[in-house]
């Protein structure tokens, strides 16, 4: 699809806006023309009817780790540790880099089937094997390898400087859709003293940084017993969140860091549903939104949540502080798509995603609205409160087709699902 | 489809078991045999092959209003009361039966596709309607006349016998399928003498009762002012709520009432949805469960949800508590499954439904298991955290189909759509 197109006869929603009958022009990888009723004839632009369509941007997840998508349903409803001990961590050590490769092929049908146009993906095996898929699919994303710094100093280095060098080839990826990041895992799996040296590494490399944090209340008070100081409020200190860091869960902050992170510019994902469902906690969202800090939308892996989803993030996200506030409006459909589009786009390094506005990269999606769970009136709520990945007919990320009419155009989606189902009964945990 | 058939080579998941790969043979409205493996072949019998599917009990919706599907989206992040007084109330004194109609199509085609076999109704408008589409669609439902007793002495009586007259009309429906409840709409909106009488008369004619009760903080403070008790506990002494009951919604009940509702034999009616988005609250679900109170799952109408897809309540039910306890495993699929079938049969009079055992009435569903976001494994996890209504792809009452391969085969769903959206522009208060 070479040729500029026109989509029209379509409802358009954005965070911003909605317009019951518009089209959407698209030339050269963007949105070029915006506007309601019937578009001008142009001589040579193919037209897509976009009739009983909803056409929005596409969502962003800025938080993943998609090998872990093989361990979906691996273990329910135990808590934290014996999730960890008895079941992900032996599953995750029967992992190589195949199983990996299977996993993440795995995310990337289910991410664009439901939606999904850009993510975040943090693990330690197959990387260079999910730059090449992720390119080949046609989506965005911003990668990383993850370190956990147990090791030696040797051992740390070298974990290191890999990878640095795996998110510098990201950054200069042939697409130009591959964004690279560093990630520490967490601060109680790193040594200060490896944060501070990946920090100065990261900036050398203009290479954003990301990391768990604050996701436990244990991590927070054992964090604060070991350095006087909460995970968040000691890494602001540090230098180590700075501006364009990404925060990862913030589940468990005070009020000071709250203005810390606003302060100095850091994003925060937002992981609902796994915070619920590994009963980490609930993040204050309200108040991460009135400190007007930039809040994304995150899955986490398919193992803690068990979708990869982001419209029941959305809805997660909307519903539970209504709830736990007692204020039917301590979050609204807006506030809520904005979250899930332009500022994941943001927090990835993507600056020119998450509208339909011209000049905007052409991430944009269709969804069926033609059903009975949807009508019969759509606005911003209908994305947030009714509609589910599985709406979604239509993907396209700088304005390239992924999928038409819920085929996938990519990638081999059969064959993955059946590699993925090979490598689950391969892993010898899962019995 | 009136010859005996088999379903083979199929997933068999309830609330106390699991079949990789097994048959359920279904003969006059009943579920014959349920086995492992491959059934012996008999002469005549149709067979339906269930591979890549998951069969499960139908989904059972214990407390809703059809009528207000029209009402969908016209109000989304409002507080309650602006919601009811600038929204709601209007848009509802807008409604005629006619409208009430298209409304409860509407629902009937939505729980269909998300596969509910049986739900509660209580509104006051096109009763004998909604008993009849119930009736023609092939869904089992337990249906109510609501009854607010504002009126006079006289107003009231007429509209108890009403009431009655239209439950017991419902009981003895020509299929069976049809249960009738007496449901006054709240303490707060009948006065104390209503109540004793309407159950004096619900009694006498051998009728559940169903009330809307301690949904939100401020109907308790105020009964505890009016009354010296909150609510649950007053209509407990007061002997309104007894064996059998269904108390609807039950957020904020205190410990007495918890071991009150269990001595007598309520049945809670948990709309998780309803109650986080209107900002009611959270309901003492991990209390309820501990209490072994039967415990069922409803949507409430969808414009306060905004679905009347019983799988997102299952996930939402499951997921809350986790979060707010701290504690993965404050609920477990098993448990939520229960809730939401067989828990709701017995809820709303049907005894002989919710599980997928010998000599149960054939209500069941299948889920297509074949896709991205389902797999590598099945198990009771993928039906609360990973599947959702829109991947239900046949639905079976008393055996016969409902809909199969998404094709609803009881009702006409385009017509019923396309009445929906004209009936939802004719609302004066739809602008």
């Amino acid at each position: 699809m070479t040729r500029p197109y026109v989509v029209t006869n379509v409802t358009i929603i954005d965070a911003v806006r909605m317009i019951s009958k518009g089209f959407v022009k698209v030339k050269d990888k963007k949105i070029v023309a915006v506007g309601e009723g019937e578009p001008q004839a142009e001589y040579g632009w193919e037209r897509i009817d976009g009739q009983k369509k909803i056409l929005m941007p596409g969502l962003v997840n800025t938080h993943g780790h998609t090998p872990m998508t093989l361990l979906r349903g691996i273990s329910d409803d135990l808590p934290l540790e014996r999730w960890l001990n008895e079941k992900i961590w032996p599953a995750e050590a029967a992992l190589d880099d195949e199983s990996a490769a299977a996993g993440t092929a795995l995310a990337i049908v289910e991410m664009i089937r439901s939606g999904t146009t850009c993510f975040a993906d943090m693990y330690h095996l197959n990387r260079e094997g999910a730059a090449a898929l992720t390119e080949e699919s046609g989506m965005k994303a911003s990668l990383s390898r993850g370190m956990i710094a147990f090791g030696s100093k040797k051992e740390q280095q070298e974990k290191l400087k890999t990878a640095i060098d795996y998110a510098k080839s990201c950054q200069s990826s042939a697409s130009g859709r591959l964004r690279g990041a560093v990630f520490p895992h967490a601060p109680y799996t790193c040594p200060l003293e490896f944060l501070r040296e990946t920090k100065a590494k990261a900036e050398e490399a203009a290479l954003p940084l990301q990391i768990h944090i604050a996701e436990t209340r244990k991590e927070v008070k054992e964090h604060e017993t070991k350095h006087g100081l909460p995970p968040v409020a000691h890494l602001l200190e540090e230098g180590i969140l700075t501006k364009g860091s990404l925060a990862v869960h913030a589940v468990h902050i005070n009020h000071s860091e709250l203005t810390g992170l606003k302060d100095n510019g850091v994003h925060v994902s937002h992981n609902p549903q796994s915070n619920l469902k590994l009963g980490s906690g609930i993040a204050p969202l309200p108040q991460l939104l009135n400190h007007h800090i930039p809040v994304s939308l995150g899955t986490d892996s398919a193992a803690s949540n068990n979708t990869l989803d982001v419209f029941d993030e959305m809805r997660q996200a909307a519903m539970v502080h209504k709830g736990l506030e007692e204020e039917a409006n301590a979050t609204d459909a807006q506030t809520i798509l904005e979250m899930a589009t332009v500022n994941g786009a943001n927090a990835l390094g993507f600056s020119n995603a998450g509208f339909i506005e011209e000049g905007y990269d052409a991430d944009f999606i269709f969804i069926n609205s033609d059903q009975a769970h949807m009508i019969p009136r759509i606005n911003h709520g209908t994305l947030v409160y009714s509609a589910t990945g599985r709406d979604v007919t239509d993907v396209f990320v700088e304005g390239k087709p992924l999928m038409r009419d819920g085929r996938l155009l990519t990638v081999d989606e059969e064959k993955i699902r059946h590699e993925a189902m090979a490598a689950s009964e391969k892993l010898a945990d899962d019995h």
